[in-house]
Order: C-alpha cells, then structure tokens, then sequence
C-alpha cells in the first residue's frame, strides 16, 4: 500500500520501490509518529472534523499500534513505504475506513518533519545524559588523581608540569560545550511543524499551539513553506555530534600516546584492552583508535547533509529524505563509544612513577626566565638569556639544575644564586593561582566548579 | 626577530620559514592585538609585574601602533614571523627595552587565541547586519508582493497556491535562524583564553575577570589547558557560515530557476546580470549561481578545520594555526555574498502574468479532496477518487475544472456539483488560514511577527 | 572466541566488545576471506610449514565453509569478534586442532587488506556493469531522439540550440570517465599485501607473487609496513563513487528540471514516479532527487574515511577498521541507484512539441553575429550590435527574427537582409559540424564513438 | 570593459561585480590563456575564418602581451572581468579592432576550461618533481640508515622489530602512488575543450585535432556540452592533492611522536625546529604539525569543489567558476610544504642508542610462538602459550628473555631451552626476507627497486 496510488496506472518499478522506501530506516520513528498521529486526531477533533467517536476510535487504535511497536508485535508488509504508511495502513486495519480520516488536512511533509524532531527531542536527552556519566568520569579521575604532576605538553613537547587532574578537566570542559550545543540543538527541535500541510498550512482551523503543547514543542514554526523544508535541527545536530567526537578525538590520541610503552604513564585494564592474532604480547588501545576514528566518521555524517541540502530548491524535496540515515548513525555512533569511555577512562592505570620520570628540569625554563623577570630583566631578555642557558647546558648534556653558576654567569650576570630554588616543579605549580591555573589550590576550586555544573545539567534534563 | 630564538644556533630554513608564518594571514588581527596587549598591560600593572611609568609607556606604545595599523602607516619587515611578533618588534622600536616586558607571564598560546576570539565577537555583528539587511529585503518583497499568488512547489511540480509573499517570507526565517545562531556563535567567543599562559595558566596572580570586563569577554574560561587548546568557536562560526551558506543557496536555487525562460517568474535587473561573452542575447544570474556555488566554498571551510582537529593530541599544537585562514575566508564570501544579494533580489523584477499563468486547476486537487472530506467521504478514499479524476482528465487533455459531472461520476456519486466551488484558487488559499499558513490573513499576521523580530535583532546588536 | 586471548586476565568489557567487534560489517567479506585463507595454506604447503595432509584437511574445510556460506548455513556465534575470527572458530570446529596452523605466520591485518582488496576486485565490476548499462540508455535515448532539437542551456538560460541526442550523450562520457576510473581504481586494488604479516612481513619464506597469482592479484606490495597500513585503494573507490554520484546528479538534475510543469520536456511513467500523501495531482520525480540526493550521501562517505586517515601515526592503527563500512554504504547506494536510473531514463516520455516551443528566435543571436562577421565585422563588435539589437527587440516586446530591417540598420548598416535567413535553428545546427559539435552529422559520429567504447568497455571487463 | 555588454542598459553593480569579477584568481592563468588564443588563432587561420595578415597581426600583439606578464609589465585596469577579458583588452589597445576577431567561434566558456587545463597540465610535472625530491631524501634516508634496528609499532604499540629504513620506504611507496595518481590526473587535463564554443560546438569548421596537438592535450573531448561543463580533471587534482596530503600527514605524524622526548629516536635540525615566545627550552616540530594539519585544508578543499558540483544542472553553470580557487590553493599548499618536509627530514638526526633501548624483548613474542611452532605446535595453541608467559613475565616485571626455564614449563612442556635462541632482535629480523619483509637483504632489494622506479619516474615527466 501506498498513501498516493490513485492516479498512476502502473505499479511502481521494484528497483525504483527499494530506492524510495525509506521503511528500513524510519521504521525508527515508529512511537513519535504514533504520538504525532494521536495529537493530530485530538487537533481535527477540536477542529470539527472528526466526531468525538471516531476521535476516540482512532486514538484508540494508535494505542493498540503503540503497544504492538512496544511489544515488538508490529508486523511489517513488503508494501510499507515507510513507517507513516505502516502506520495508517495497519489503523485500516484496526478500524476500518475510519482511518482514513486521520490524514485529513496532514501530509508526510509536515508529519514526517514533526515525528523526526520528536525523536531528537526524545533522544538528545539520552545522550547528553551519556556524555554527563563521561564528564563524571573525569571528574573523578580528577579527584583521584590530585596529587600526580605530569609533564604539559605542547606541540607534543614538554612544555610545563601540571596537574594530572588539570589535564582531566581540560576535557570535561570541552564536553561541558559539547552538553550545551546539545542543549541548543533540542531547542532547534521543539519548533512544530504539523499543520503546516505540504507546504501551505493546514486547510482546517487546528490549533498549531496546542498540538505543541500536547506533543512537547516550545515554539510553533510560523512559516508552512519553511515548516517542511527547515532540517537546520537535523544538521545542527550532526554539528554538534562531530565537534563533539572532536573532542573526544583529542581525548583519545592523548591516552593513546600516554599508554604507549615509551609513555608509559597510563595502562589500559583488560577489560578494555585488545589484543593481536598474530603477536602475543600485544595490549592495543583500540577504543581510543576507534574514538579517534569516529571523529572522522561523525565529521563524514555532517558533510552528508549538508551536501544534500545543498542547492535544492523548493518546499520539500524527496532529497530531505537523506536526513534520517546520517542522523541516526551519529546517534548510534556516539551511543556506543561514550559508554565504552567511561569505562575505558576510569578504569585506567595510571603509573605516577614514569609520569614522574617524564618531568625534566628544563620544563622549569620559564621559571628561570620568570626569576630574572623578578630581578628587573625584561621577560623577552630573560627568555633570550633562558634559552643560551639551554643551549649551554645541552652541550654538556646537562639539565638547567645540573648547570653550575659560573655557567650560568658566563652567560650573564644576571644569572644569581636564587635561579636554583625557582627550579623546582612544585614552585612552578605553586605560582600557577590563577583562575583556571594548574596549582593545586586552583584546580581544587576549578574540580568544585565542574562539579557544580555537572549537577546543574542534570538538573536541566531532569 | 622571532620571539624564540635563545636556545637556536642556526636559522630557520627559508621555505620552513614561509610555511611557518602567519604574518600573511593574521595581521588581520592587528588591533585586536593591541588591544589584547593593553589589557595584559593593566593587568600586569595591577599584578605588580609593571611600574606605572612602564605601564604607561607601554600603553602609550600601543596606541601609537594602532594609530599606525590605522593609518596604515604599519610597516612589517620579513622577519615577522606573525602579528605578535610584529607588534612587540615595534614596540620595542617605539620604546626601547621596556617592551620586553610586555610578554611577561603571556603566550602566544592565549595571545592568539585572545585575539582571534576578540576580532570575530567584533566582526560577527557586522555580518549579522548584512544577514539582517537580506531579512529586510525578503520583508519589502513580501510587502510588495503581496497580491501575488504563486504555484508552490514540491518536487519542484506544482503543488498548491501559496502567496508569493509566503515564499519570500520562508526565506526570512532561515536567515532568522542563522542570524541568532552567530549570536549564539558569539556568546562561544566571549570566553576569555587572556592568563592561561603556554598551558599552564599565568604565573602572576593576574585578575583574569579583569582582563575579560576590559576586553569585553563575558567570561573567563576556568581550565588553562582547555584555554589554549579549545577552537569550538570558530567551528561553530564556520558551522553558522556553511548553513546558513545552504539557505543562500535554497533561495538562489529558487531564483534562477523562476527567470528561467519556462518559468519567466522573475527578471532580473540589469544591475544584477551578466551576459555572454559569445552569445549576445544571454542575460545570466551568475550573481545567483555564485551564491549557490558559495554554499559548497563554505562547507569546504567548516570540513577544513574540524578535518585539522580531528585527531590531535595535546593543548596546543602548531595545527591549530590553520584556523584563521578558513575563518576568514568564509567570513569574506558571506559579506561579498550577501550585499549582492540584497540588491539583486530587491531589485528583481517579478512577473506576475507569468506567474498566474503557471497556476493550473489540477493544484486544487486537494481542495477538491477536501470537499469530499466535507461531504463525509474518509480522506485517504477522496485522496484515491481525486486520483482517479486526475487520470480520467488527464486522459481527455483536461484539467479538473474542466472534467464535466457525469465524468466525475462516472467514478464516484460522492462528487456532486458543489465541486466546482472548491477549484478556485483564492479558496484554497482563504482556507489556510493557521498560523504559519498561506491564507492572506495569516500571511500579513506572519509579516508583522517578522517585522517585530527583525527589528528586535538590531536592537540586540544594538 | 578471539584470536589473542592468552596474556588478557579479564574479559573485554561488554560495550567495549560492541564497538570493537566488526562481524556485523566485515561478514560480507566471508567468501574473499576463505579464498585468501585457501591461497596461504597452500603457500604454507609450499613453504613447508604444513605437511601436504595438514594442508588438504585446512583446504577441504575451509571448502566446507565455503558451502556453508553459500547456502546461508554458516552460524555466527556470540563470541565471533570479526569474520576472520568467526572462520577459525569453524574450521576448529570442523577439523580440530589443525585448524590453528592457518594463521603461521600471517596476520589479521595483512589478512583483512587483502579479502577486502579481493572484495572489491570482484564487486567493482559489477559496478562497471550497472554503470555500463546506464551508458547503453543513454546511447539508445540518443539514437530514438536524434530528430529533436532542443533549447541547450548554461546558466539555466536559453543559450544555443543542440540535438537532444546531443545531451543525452553529453551524460554518457561523463560516465565513461567514471568507468574507466573504476577500472583504475580497480588497479589499485589489485596489489597484494598478503605475506606481510603484522607490519614486519612474514617470518617463512613464502612466495608472495604465487600468493599474487592465486588469488588474482597483479602484483605485490613491495613494503610490509605499507602492505597493512595503505589504504589508497578504498578512498579510490569512494572517489570514484563520489565522482560519479556528482555526474549522476547533474544528470538528475537536468531531467528534474525538464520535467516541470514549465519546462515540460519529459514525462516520467508511472513506473518511476510517485505521489503525494495529501495532493491526488502530484506526480513527483523522486527517483530523481534521490539521485540528486545520493550524491551528497557519497560524498559523506568520502570525507568519512579521508578523514578517519587524517594524521594516523603508526602501521597498523584500529581506525583503520573504519574503511569498510563507507566503501559498503557507497557500493550499496550505487547498486541501488543505477538500476533505477536505467528503468526512468530509458521509460521517460519525451515531449518533442513542449520542447520546441521552448525554442525562441533569440537563441540565433549568435548565428547573427556570425553572419556580420561573415560581412568583415569583427566578432566582437558583431557581438556588441547584436546585443543592441536584442536590447530594441526586447523594447518592442519582439524576439530577434521578428524585428524588421529598418530597425536593424538604425543599430549599423552592417544588418544586411541576409541576417533573416541565419535566423533558422536547422542553420544553427548544421554549422556545428565540429569534432564534437552538436551538427546531426557529428552527433551520429559521436553517437558511433559511444557505441564502440562502449562495446570495448564490456570486452575490457570481460 | 566586458565581454558582453550590448543588451544591458545598466551597468553592473559594484558589489555584483565584486562577487562576479575573477581576474583576482584567474590571472594565474595569464601565459595559458595567451597561448589558448594563439592556438586558436591558428585554427581560425586555417578555417579561412582570419586572413593570414590577421593572424599575424593577433599572434604578434599576443606574444608581446605574453611578454608583458613574463616581465611583470602587464597593467590590469579596474575593469577587467577577468584574465580573458584583461588579454582581449589588451590586444585591441595593441592591434586596434583586429582583436575583435579572436573570440569568433569561442566563448569563454571552452576558453576557460582550455587554459585552466593547460595550467595544470603544466604544473603538475613541477609538483611530481617536489613529491619525487621528497622520495629521493626518503631514499637517501634509507641508505643512510640501514643498519638501525626499530620498534615497529602497531596501535602506537611495540609490535616488531623493523628496520628504520624499512619505516622510511614505506613512506616513500604511498608518495610513489601519489606520483601515479597525478600523472593519471595529467592525462585527464589532457583532453582538449576548446572548439566546444558556449556548448554547441564551433560554428566553423575550426580542426581540433590540430588545436590539441599545437597545445600539447593528447585528446579531444567528444562532446562539446560536455567539453564546458566536465570538471573531472580539477577534482581529481583536488584528490591526488587531499590523499597525498593524508600520506604526508601520517610521515609527519610519525617524526612528531618520535621526537618527543619520551620516544627521542629523532632530533630535528635547528634549522627546521621553532621555538616558544614564553618557553626558552621547547624545540617543536611545527614543521611536522603544519603538514598534518595541511592534510585536513587539502580535505577542505576537495570538500569544496565536489560540493559546488553537486546538483549542477546544465552544461555551463557560474559555479564553475568556483573551480579554480581551491586548485590553486592546494597546489600551493602543497609547494609549500614539500620542500620543507624534503629539508626537514634529510636534515632529522637520529638517536640509535634511543631507538635501541626502546626495543625489549617482548617484542619477540612473535618469534618464540613460531619457535613452538617449529616444535609442532599449532601457531593458535602457540599463541596462547606465549600470551601466558607475556602475563607471568609481567607479573614477575621480568620481559620473556629474562622468565627462566622452569617458570616457561610451569606453563606448558612444549618450551624447550632453544626458546632463548629465538628471542635475539637480529634473528628476528633474518627471518624476513621475503619479499617486502624487513630482513636487511629483502630492505637492500626493496630499496633497488625504489630507486629504479623513482628513477624512472624522472624520465617519464622529462
């Protein structure tokens, strides 16, 4: 069965069916369009075209579907196109020729619109939750992990020692982002479609306000023509998943290069460490290459879409039906990574003594330069001074501690006793105070922030 | 002059050289920079780091290179390596060795991020207006239009009668949409990096919140790290710019195709046409077909910097300075892009016998559906008789007004003589009257809500 | 089952083994992975590794699984991380403890480069075939519609006329090239990295081009650390099919347009159109827009894998797992859509009066500069005064042919009365006799052309 | 000046023209397309269509033109649309109205498209030579390099010991198939579009076989619609360009992992290492970091084009104007980096002694499973016997070589004392010689075999 036989004389081409068919994917949306089919009886109801009685009929025999679909007792035919079809034909069933008055004054275009961004709505909220557990994780391992003072990198260089913790929340900040561009994608969500027909509005008076309060929508779409042709929701969506595996791209390659052997500051536990068919001794930090890997897949969903949109044309185009697919793999996709971080990440070894081990002396570099600034030296000659320091204490294969003071002072005079005592990694965290630095005292309060927010998104979910 | 060269002995390689610097590209930053320099100043002074003289003379400085930059009177030399380093190059022409003091406590690692983040919260506005100025144009088309009723189109087939005034009006709410979502984008800018240092955070207990009132920042990022490493507000103003690239590129689409010769719709303005260089007839809407090809250019932005993100490792690596280039070149398309298009389309000139004669009765066919809806008839079984009626008349080489009684009962008793009434087109448009629908009423209601918010954006710009 | 469970204490976390494990994905590669399995036990016989018997019994059970598969027999269980896994475990199973010779000196990941290598070998001509047959509509389109001239459009403006014949072949060699790039990327595919090992190469000397010979490959990868991480050879497939959905669009594009109600060339059959839920009058080209559509879906799964590559450090990474499912999601999308593409084209109803009507004299405006600059005016200033000419007969609401003599020579005496008889579109045509040019005559050669490449094609494929 | 204004009244806007005019980018193509023209004045000769005065004339005005871009002389004016429009402007000031005779039976559309293949035509050799150039230090690296033993490393992880040339040339067998794919992606330029006209072809009998053999293209395009509408040959650049950028960043990768100072195997030259405004001791490899960050801009700019043919419709669309901007930028970029990364990289020292030590010999897992396989083990069973003694070694924190005798039979009897024979680096390595393996003899042949092809590569571009 289709919606639309009626004026075409031949059946549609087999190939040409599988292309069009869309049942194998939005068959997903099965619950939303139920909701959305009860809502727009209600609405005809109230709109005089449909009796109480078969207003109540029909609700009635959505419910019944509801609890098929629930129950994994909805049987598909090979002539579903898609899930609203599915839907209608199996209410004929149901009822009888009553259902075909659900359709009444609705199209796919705005039905389809609308079920689609009940779903997200219904969804967003499932995986912000995930990537809350994902935030609470860091923060654990923040707390945890407190006293440990890595070496810092940049461009992959030792650059200054910070907090172990410090590093754990850079993450939970990004995701903290991440949460809130989710956020804002809901929002783009709960704009209401229905009503607005194939692209010119609904020819009965149904109240579009209260179909949004009945279905959970903020606002109502006050353009029909833009109603069915808008999927900014679906690709701010895919925005939002692909900055988000972004970030969890960063997180990954830098436990990748931790748990290397050369590294060796973080171990993988068993539970999520793989092997190699080949070499025995193997323990592969394969969720982290996929975490890094799906960045480049969520970034692929995004580009789909937005190639599809662009240059159409006109109120609703078949191409909108290439918004789905994308949309429920990115979904998938992060579904299943986010939970095997937490686990991943808080399972985690961590190895304090070669982190320790990592930290030389010349990251203290800047605390030299600093110590001159504090005799009266002009940081950028300081910085100069610092480096010949450097380069000085590299050919005798020394380190910036390992360096006399005559060798200091061959350089300049500049250079006095106290340089010494600024050469301590601790010192260097000490000074770092700053809101949002890596002393101790600083990421304490920066921990109890995190925390407070976290608790405040849940809150914002509900 | 490089600001690193201590601990080197030989020089960099020339061509390394010309890959390394960003002098080409970021001294687009220039008085962001000063800017971001005089505050780090102040709070150096406050810190205790400056004397007031040295303050002072510093500030002085500034102001006189950002007179200069003004001026453009700014000379760069080869050996800047980018706009900091040539700023603080001059600073030290213009006043001696106290401006190596300025850097203290400061990296280019929350320099450039500063920067970057202060030119676009000053820059996004002004494509803000230019988004805001088309929103303007589609409201006087829709204004002046709004006599005019169109074929709408689905499929790009005829669908049903819309208001050509409805049609530019849908337009105006994905501009709407994008226009708030660079606000949003903005709001992402307004975080303060200023006092993270390289990655560690300041070693002077600098008053980062300050720093963010000086410079207008509304907040001050709370992890160092994150600080120096976070770019989500360039992807998300790259995001604003590929998406709202993609409804540029919707509404060109409809343009060129409504001054094709077969539509004739529209004509465009000789001010806004080009022609052939072989054929002189040709009056071409390049300025149209370039808008539309822009939406692939600013896709192609927004993949190059999430493709440069995927998979980094650490708080600041050097990939990070091929931000600015995509920045700044969508940027550019969007405000070459979009004065065009203001004048092209308030210019264009519309058909309107063209576009009457496009409208056919066969359109009202879900009018007629509708009226058999009205006589009791399910609409799933009037969409199906209607069908019938298309394909009886079609067969005859008639459109449905033209189909007499007895035909149309020849496939249902259910069509009855009042079917008539229902094929005008000014019925069918005075039935959709919902809100968001094409009726005349609810278009003007639409226009004036569009005015309101128009008008509400520009105060929020202010 | 895994194939490297001995050093791991605990078990693979459950969500852990969901992301990890690619059965779901790489089953497709059962049969190449048998056939690769077949080749390096018969490379093991001849390195001496396996005794002729152990070598029979690997052989026949691997046969066995072979049928199994064909006949939809093979049970995945639970545990069957991948399809090599799930290979092992059965040929256990089946044969015992010989079973666990198979993978001497061979790797899972010079295993899976080369079944899915082999996958392609044997799928991508079937691509070329669909692709081929395509290339024959469009040559059987050109040959019944030699008759028909058409309006030829550049910038959706009536520029020159052409032979509809002449389109449709237009169409044709951008599919070539796409064929014959499959056939390239088919190359590419066809270099062996079996032997290889891990990354180091295999530890026994096998023969590696007997291997090559086996299996069907034309040659051996010459570097075991390229051999598993090359990758080239999938992201040359998803360009090719992004390439090619990029010409499948623009094809799609242009019949999109032709069968508008205002353009009214074509007429889609019921076989391949479809209709709207809510309008009994639509006939809609889907199938088209699908098309259209696919191409930003193909594109997505070219970024995807691009992207996952980006910045991969080592040999072998896990991300590299990622490769099959866009090459899968592109091969499918192609497979889906060209036979539909096929069945519309080759049943589209060509409406040869709509087409003419659309022919207006305007479009010889070139041919009138060419009669003047067969009078001695240079090209350009000929150029200039038709133009003008355009320019008058616009103003008198007249198309060039309609203007009288007079009114030409008050624009330059160089309009002599002989400009009216260039004025005729057969004319036009027929000075078109260039290699290429869209003269009857060259479009028949051209059309021969396309006939005997396209039977070279078929010959090349075999 | 245009090329085209005789039927407008008004003039074009500033603005449009902004957007429109593309002499910005395309004067690039300035020598080409004077060589274009005199190629076509030729043909125009030969056609009768130009008297041989003429001809002379317009060849002599376009060689002095040639020379006045060759020495910097040529002088643009505000109004010249573009690099065609700025030459034909030209020649008229030099030769007077004879000029106007050159565009006769072109248009710009075959002009364009004959000059932009003629530019990479002839600048894809010179970036072959800087891909070659890179190859060549990669082969000198291997010479130089050959008696160090690696850590192979999968997943980042310590696989297998290799030789660093062995790790070096396979680097240099993905630049080799970048070198194929360009020079296929030259023979696609290779196709001639000029005498195509504006669509339909040249309306005078103008040899195209003669015009592609004067300019150097191997063939001519069969179809002039599709002569002026294919932009193959530029998105094939675009992905030769984007996928050897993804090689390039994964060498990259690798040099920046192993100089930090955890792995240190290589030390950069000062001469390609930069330094940090505010860290005196860091020494980074922005080199490194740029060439993998180019990889995700040359992604961008393959995403660019492929977009803005998306959904194309007719033969010449405006958007193909948008073809240039991203080649050009890609072909620099590349130019750019290759010579950087040629210096970098001859320039790296390598650490033996840091390489050395980060070889233990659990990475000879593999060879003491192989031994048990000598023994009659099953490599399966082999397998998970050594994966237990990797766990009690580990548990022991001994490596393999260091488990005594007793301990590996507590395991299993099938370890006999001549495991201890197989746990040396060296024999490991011997054992690889087949071919593509990394025993030194199988590494000597392979780089034979490199440097015969690169040799051969040379001659093949002349």
């Amino acid at each position: 069965m289709t919606l639309w036989g009626g004026r075409f004389e031949g059946k549609l081409d087999p190939a040409a069916w599988a292309l069009n068919a869309s049942i194998g994917i939005d068959q997903r949306l099965a619950s939303q369009d139920v909701r959305g089919s009860q809502a727009w009886a209600k609405a005809l109801l109230a709109a005089g075209i449909l009796t109480p009685q078969e207003a109540l009929v029909i609700d009635q025999g959505l419910a019944s579907i509801a609890e098929e679909f629930k129950n994994h007792l909805f049987a598909f035919t090979d002539s579903d196109e898609d899930i609203h079809t599915a839907i209608e034909r199996r209410l004929g069933e149901l009822i009888g020729s009553t259902a075909g008055k659900l359709h009444t004054g609705r199209s796919r275009n705005d039905q389809v619109a609308t079920s689609f961004r009940l779903w997200l709505i219904e969804n967003i909220p499932t995986l912000q939750a995930e990537l809350g557990k994902l935030q609470k994780v860091l923060i654990q391992r923040a707390e945890n992990d407190l006293g440990i003072i890595m070496p810092g990198y940049t461009h992959l260089q030792r650059a200054q020692p910070v907090l172990l913790s410090h590093w754990w929340l850079a993450h939970f900040w990004s995701l903290q982002r991440d949460w809130k561009r989710f956020e804002s994608a809901a929002q783009q969500c709960a704009c209401l479609p229905l009503g607005a027909g194939a692209l010119a509005g609904a020819p009965f008076p149904v109240d579009r306000s209260m179909l949004a309060a009945e279905l959970g929508f903020a606002s109502v779409i006050p353009n029909s023509i833009d109603a069915v042709s808008d999927r900014d929701f679906a690709v701010e969506f895919l925005f939002c998943s692909a900055l988000s595996g972004s970030h969890l791209s960063r997180l990954a390659e830098g436990i990748i290069i931790y748990t290397s052997a050369e590294f060796g500051f973080f171990e993988l536990s068993d539970a999520f460490a793989t092997g190699s068919s080949l070499m025995p001794q193997k323990k592969n930090p394969d969720v982290f290459e996929l975490a890094r890997a799906k960045s480049g897949v969520l970034l692929g969903d995004l580009v789909m879409l937005l190639s599809v949109l662009k240059g159409l044309p006109s109120a609703y185009d078949k191409d909108l039906q290439e918004d789905k697919a994308p949309v429920f793999h990115a979904y998938d996709t992060l579904q299943t990574l986010l939970p095997v971080l937490q686990g991943a990440i808080s399972s985690l070894r961590v190895h304090p003594e070669r982190i320790q081990r990592a930290i030389d002396a010349n990251m203290l570099a800047t605390e030299l330069a600093d110590t001159l600034v504090g005799n009266g030296i002009p940081f950028r000659q300081a910085h100069e001074l610092v480096g010949k320091a450097i380069r000085l204490a590299g050919s005798q294969q020394k380190s910036l501690d390992q360096l006399d003071l005559p060798a200091y002072q061959s350089i300049s005079p500049a250079f006095q006793a106290d340089i010494y005592a600024a050469l301590t990694v601790e010192k260097s965290l000490e000074r770092r105070t700053v809101f949002g630095g890596t002393a101790p005292q600083a990421v304490k309060e920066q921990l109890a922030l995190a925390k407070k927010l976290l608790e405040q998104s849940k809150l914002d979910v509900g």
